[in-house]
């Protein structure tokens, strides 16, 4: 118990599906204590299908994983490969750094941490999804690895990544991270 | 499309069937483009259950709403209801601030703050859930602003908290904030 | 064969719900051509019912029986009793007869027959309802007796109504019959 | 709601399962006072299905849309096609005009119609069809128009059309029309 | 895998309902090689039922479980009580027993025991029910134990009764056991 | 009443879920006294099927039919086609037969049945299954015939057999008949 049983029409992807059975199981645990044993999920094909008069020929489109869109993203910043990035982004995105004002525009990050690190990589502890009824927001946590400019390295700074992404584009990136704790010289915004 | 249906024993308090719906409707809008006049969910009760041989009497507890147990925490917290506090938190509970070691016990954390503002509160932007198998994990974020201990007050620093929780009790708090960008002297942990 | 499977909200009469079952047996047996053995129909009850993001406390209404309501008032006609009669009738109500032009008021129609014969009643042979998505057309066919004006009786001719009927109440009367066709003397409109 | 799930095998024409989920619609619809975008219909496909302890290999046959058949007929009668007329037509069928006795042959209503008129056309304004066990009652009305046997036009003449159809031929067809009402000389049967 | 899912219209006994999920869990497993906790039976209630026109009130009766007439009745016949044992008994009832004619009659059976041994009760090692459309064969087996009229006792006799059970009556029992085997002195039948 | 839906992935062979409908009908019906007619089962195929957190790819496998393998088994025995014969049998297979010791090698049985009779056949009155949550006890009763050692012929000899079949495999194998009773000279065990 409990027992779900969702009704789609025929034409969408087994990893689709089993994505979406994969969720409910998770949806429904959230609200009841349910083992996993006990949670059952079925996906069946509607061969015909009518809602408010009209016929629907196909199922509607999937969205892409967006915990993956996050790291496309993270990864093509992460090798500076703007364009690649740019992929991802919604026509409004805006990003919003420690200490910085909003950014819109990639470069600009860029060139901010130009003034900090040499280079910066980022080692994952835990990927979260939240849910929206447009698609998800993704967290993503774990600790900051690089080089200052003044050559030295650094490991192991904490930070955290919010995405709000929606129809498959990042919307928002929010940054939290302890570079101003961590650093060596000064303040510095992260 | 999609149509979900659940089958659940009966006895469920009616606000549990209604969160449980929802939430299903939603993780079945993050995987597929559906809206939500598309997106119906209906819980029917089953009269007799048996699986693995054995009949079940009654469906399995349902989970208290994670957000209102972080929210619940830190309202206890803020308040300096320690006691209060601590009836959310689980036995192995760890919380992380930025530049701090482990803390586990809540006086830690009162105590270290004492060196840093008199009084502090949290203004929440946004609340996720993100389910797991056993519970959730809650980010809150949004702005600090409170007194530092030299009188002068603060507003508008960023923060952002991530709790797992799981059967109903919190297990770790993770905390990210701007403190130490935004302090006016010298460099201090969040 | 077919097996339809009904679910509603908990709460409508169980008249309504066999009404329900016999109009979708009746339907799919127009399309298909299964034995009345073979063709079952089952209304079960949702717990929880949700669509486009929100609960439905309860069923939508139900309608009338459109036959009734046409029955109801032709009876209410036939004995002259207009006040019961209006109570059938949607503000727009309006009627159509051979010969006529079309008429609003109950009391045109009473004011003209007057012309024709002293008394009439209906015997029925058919009624038969066709169904719409906001109620129904009801047709009533059979046999027309009376008293003509000059004392002698008439029986025997045909006649015919159309009802549209939306939300309870009768929108349109259409009629035809063979009166100018069986009246003894000269043409007169039916 | 309602959401009205159908179990057929496989093997109609999609065109036969549209029909049907539109029928259960409307059919739903006369009876709950439900919005169309609140009624949804799925058709399911059975990969094996016993009653009665025997075995259906496949679907019963489905019927022909009996207003189509109505409107065959006519067409046919109307261009004086009596043999294509006749495909349409039960073995006893019958047909019952205004002042006239019923009829079996068509030849006896071209016969008796050359006394009245030249020619003759339907333009219909209604066609509706009442579902039965075995099929259908189909009703066609509007206004007759052609040319008298002097000549003179006519149009806007009331009528109506009954047919009784089942096993996909009319078995019986009645006829009510305005012309002893409109007709210019002396008393004429319809 | 598989989920098993009945529709039945409320009023049964819950122990009848546990009883008819139990048996259709057990006849899945029999065809497929599904394990216990791979099998799902849920048991619904129906609001309305229409089958064959005609709508159904309440569900069918139910059978009593034909291993516990079976026992109930070679119970009574142990302790000599033959009008509790006659209760079991449909009116066609008939015995065979090793190498006797077939009997009718309870005090037949008594009487030819009576030239065998002077008590004689049942352990039961195994009881099996073969289901059928009406009702049960019930399988019986195990070792006769009681004293001979020499006054010796015995045990340990392999046995078997097969019982034909419709309609909560007994209509048959078969019986062969080892008695002529084992018995000490010349051939008796058992 | 009652309708029996079952869930399953696809990949059976028609035959098997043919079976497992006939069985799940034959189940309900021993507990429920529903006519034949009224006993509803279909077979739906699922799609995506998740339990456990695991995705099925496939169904479970099919059993054999238990009857079957006891009549293959008892037909190789008949012949003396102990190779045959042996393919039936599981590693553990014994056989109890009246006043012998159990045996495990049929190559005994043979043996054994020489001191008695020339040749033996059965003729079933009746096969009976038994379902076990791991296969199946078949029941086959009737009556021997064959040819003494003396050459005299016998006939009519009541006989059951009790076989336990799991995984495909006869495990045991008891036999009761009336040969002791039955036969000529002396006292032999059947």
């Amino acid at each position: 118990m409990p027992i779900i049983d969702v009704t789609l029409l025929p034409g969408y992807p087994p990893e689709v599906e089993r994505r979406l059975a994969s969720r409910l199981a998770i949806a429904a645990r959230s609200v009841i204590a349910a083992s996993a044993a006990g949670t059952t999920v079925v996906v069946n094909h509607a061969s015909t299908y009518q809602r408010e008069g009209r016929f629907l020929e196909a199922g509607a489109a999937h969205r892409p994983v967006a915990g993956e869109l996050a790291l496309g993203f993270l990864g093509a910043m992460e090798r500076r490969d703007l364009d690649a990035a740019r992929q991802y982004l919604a026509a409004d995105f805006v990003m919003c750094f420690p200490g910085a004002p909003d950014m819109r525009r990639l470069e600009d990050l860029v060139e901010r941490s130009r003034g900090r690190y040499r280079s910066v990589a980022k080692d994952f502890d835990r990927i979260d999804e939240s849910w929206t009824e447009t698609g998800a927001v993704v967290y993503c946590s774990g600790r900051l690895r690089g080089v200052w400019n003044d050559g030295s390295s650094f490991s192991g700074i904490r930070f955290i990544d919010r995405f709000e992404i929606a129809d498959g584009l990042i919307r928002r990136q929010d940054v939290w991270n302890d570079i101003a704790v961590q650093q060596p010289e000064g303040r510095v915004n992260g």
